[in-house]
């Protein structure tokens, strides 16, 4: 089985105010030798830090990467900036993975999330 | 000329905190008509709004798209809320475009860029 393909794409919902946001904007380097590895376990690592909410990931073909980061409180921020192989992986990516980034860490005051209302899909009445 | 196909692609920069940041993370359906018209015009009008800082855009194919607005105040942001015409556009979306969003509006508390040293581009020494 392969949930992954077959999964939705959803956007993170909106929590209750207030927590945090950490947005990583990047344009990445030609050579992304290892990114995917790292990349795979730094998202083995975050979800492991308590507090931690989830994550929005997009990509445009060629150009801006953003990552949203959601986390409940500063100490949930806290612990993911200083853990140990989290460093590491910034280092590495400043030396082979990235041309430039901003990273901006923000106190979600509000938020709101809006679902479609589908047609429904039980079988036909007739 | 076409300068928008030469310009590098470069993520918003850090500004002093503290800021403004407007996370919109979507899925869209796949009826886009009027769409990019639409876009074009929203964009125009945000460039307008005092303390509108600048904006950051990506999409995975098939995916998820998130777009960051900033702003220096909660006065730009307000203003840029309420715009008559935003908020059609957003009723609109609503109607049409999405399939699901979430906003979530943060106040930046700190922030920093890297930028890669870029080896030379003069004439070759030799």
């Amino acid at each position: 089985m392969n949930d992954h393909a077959e999964a939705p794409v959803l956007p993170v919902e909106a929590f209750e105010p207030p927590y945090y946001v950490a947005v990583f904007t990047a344009v990445r380097t030609p050579d992304q030798s290892g990114y995917s590895e790292t990349n795979a376990r730094m998202e083995e690592l975050v979800r492991d830090i308590p507090g931690y909410l989830g994550m929005d990931y997009a990509q445009s073909p060629g150009g801006l990467a953003i990552t949203v980061g959601y986390f409940r409180d500063a100490e949930a921020l806290s612990e993911w900036r200083t853990n140990v192989e989290h460093r590491a992986a910034q280092k590495r990516g400043q030396a082979e993975w990235y041309r430039n980034y901003t990273l901006h860490v923000a106190k979600v005051e509000r938020s709101h999330g809006f679902t479609r209302a589908e047609a429904p899909q039980g079988p036909p009445a007739g």
